[in-house]
């Protein structure tokens, strides 16, 4: 595909960027949230559940699916469109932050990575080429380039070489790639470090890629730090790029990631939390086990039109919290990532109204993050306790 | 509501019965089976997915709601149907089975039961009076006596008990009930004496129920020994009221009890054992963790149309049952009901045709049973090892 994307609209008082996303599996309206189905599923939703709030761009792991079911098997299936019904956009993670947060003992050398199998054990290595195959095996969209994610403490030295060694890899994966109705999308790293960044983007920016992700952000570090980095690097990235800043989904995040030019964002977190009782609202996250909900007759979010909001109580919802029914969790999933899906379409409304700004401060005033101090405590202990099991 | 039950047409060679039952939320075309959503939701699945495989009546439990939410919340929020958004037939079950299954330190006297919650342990009194209440509040449009249940291994002298108080606790609840878009069904008791069964039903029958239901039965028994205690009570109830075999839901079982003259059936097992990997097809139970299920293109069973088996390949389902991801959950069931949806179909056009035994003949020849000696050890298991949790 030679044109991925359009630039249609840029904000008069802030970076917010209005776009359009092409592929091989339908066109795409920037900016755009990503759910998460990392094992071929967004976990408890069909195809149709996505559909009914307007989800038509979805990511998925290449690592998930080398190791169950495996490349070759989906591969044989026709390709993951057709192996989990869903003919709208599927990016597909290259599973390097998978195989730098999830698997065990790593070894890096020349050619690429030794991992151990986060479910089996099992001693696997995959090469920047690798990477590239499985994802065209896969027939996604979007693919991304095989990339090092340093932990959050990483010494600044660790940083370089794991931006530099991203850097190689990035050029061999370009190098490997043939599938034309597929885009591959580099991903800049540098941690935190603005010199670092900026040398990443520049010499990504160098090798033309159709579109950059930031990557190794969101990973416990303060929210200011985040988007002051996710500025600073986008100042070195060509503005009729994509640009897809990963592990982002809090609505706050949104909005701000936005502000500063992204065009593409996924996160588990709509997801997760949903599983764990939390419904987003636009005053902020809801907790459906408060006791306040047992018997509240209306819907757990009054301005939300969802399948969930339109059809049940949130004495009900609460009732199968409590009693872990296995329904409740595909309820609660389908009104989060409705809430997000609608909280995008209004986000590019108004970036096409020009009055962005005002949308955001708006929501802003009426919207309660979750607090700060337990949302890093909340991440780190998911991010260093999950080993073993999937992040999602 | 004066006429609950018509009976349309019997089978010129054997007591297979066509019939109707009228209710406050709509007709029921018999013979039917019930799937069962102990706790307001019949697991995984929503009110549409149920109406998707032609589903409109459906089972709850009295003990399940009484202990969660509570009988006054669901009341508060005008009924079980409004509650569950289910606006089908509710056919609530007394709470008199769980009593004597799942709760714990039972303590009979004249008025009532007392046992401590399998949920919190706290100790709670239920009066057959009782029980009558918490279902006219629940809104049920069928529902049951309480009853005592013996015990599969029962004395003589306890089965006689249990029958004779099931019998004096009828009459109780019948005094009690006073909801006219209500139909309230007694039990046969009189465990696998036919003598004791005669009694009960005949003693029943006296008191004029506007259905009858056949409790005790299915509870590891050998199969042979459950039909031949079905036929014989059945002999003593009145042709012209509905006829409800409680707990049984395997194909081949429904055949049998639909050729005994039995009009309502339900069960947890197409539900729970879905949830196990284990899908219905004409040849049996297939298995979906098998292995040769990970690379077959085609649905699991090529004769199903259910939105399961025209949406995803074998191969798809043996990955997310593999991944433990909650859609298999979800998938798997609607298979389930569906085939027993269709199967209960098929079953009142061939009776309707007077080929019911034909039909039954034919569906056997091909219908690989789960082999007698593992599924009495399955029950067993199941029934002494599931306390503390709710049994669908």
């Amino acid at each position: 595909m030679d044109k991925s994307f359009i630039l249609n609209k840029t904000s008069s008082r802030s970076l917010a960027r209005r776009g359009q996303l092409f592929t091989a599996h339908g066109k795409v309206e920037t900016p755009v949230f990503c759910p998460v189905g990392s094992q071929a599923t967004v976990k408890t939703l069909t195809p149709e559940d996505l559909k009914s709030v307007n989800i038509n761009m979805i990511l998925s792991n290449t690592y998930h699916l080398y190791l169950r079911p495996g490349i070759p098997i989906i591969k044989e299936m026709g390709g993951l469109h057709k192996f989990m019904n869903w003919d709208g956009v599927i990016l597909t993670d290259s599973g390097g932050y998978q195989i730098f947060s999830l698997a065990n003992l790593r070894k890096l050398d020349e050619g690429g990575v030794s991992f151990r199998s986060h479910i089996d054990g099992s001693t696997r290595y995959i090469t920047p080429e690798d990477a590239v195959s499985f994802q065209q095996d896969l027939g996604s969209d979007i693919a991304m380039v095989l990339d090092e994610c340093p932990h959050s403490e990483a010494s600044e030295n660790e940083v370089l070489a794991a931006m530099e060694r991203t850097h190689q890899w990035a050029k061999r994966c370009l190098a490997a790639h043939t599938l034309k109705s597929q885009h591959l999308f580099a991903i800049v790293q540098g941690g935190l470090s603005p010199e670092l960044r900026r040398q990443s983007a520049e010499y990504l920016a160098s090798l033309d890629f159709p579109g950059y992700a930031l990557g190794g952000l969101s990973l416990g570090e303060p929210k200011d730090i985040t988007f002051e980095t996710v500025r600073h690097t986008l100042r070195f990235l060509p503005e009729n790029k994509p640009r897809y800043l990963m592990g982002v989904g809090a609505p706050e995040d949104l909005l701000e990631g936005v502000s500063c030019g992204v065009d593409i964002f996924d996160c588990v977190l709509p997801t997760r939390v949903a599983r764990n009782g939390a419904f987003f609202s636009r005053l902020g996250r809801l907790n459906i086990r408060n006791a306040a909900f047992a018997t509240q007759k209306g819907p757990i979010d009054p301005d939300c039109n969802c399948y969930t909001c339109r059809n049940y109580s949130a004495a009900y919802l609460h009732h199968l919290f409590r009693c872990e029914e296995i329904l409740a969790y595909r309820l609660a999933t389908i009104h989060n990532i409705a809430f997000l899906s609608n909280l995008m379409q209004e986000i590019r409304t108004s970036i096409e109204k020009d009055c962005f700004e005002e949308f955001k401060a708006d929501f802003l005033s009426r919207y309660q993050p979750t607090n700060e101090a337990i949302r890093i405590e909340q991440k780190q202990k998911w991010l260093f306790g999950r080993n073993g099991e999937p992040p999602s």
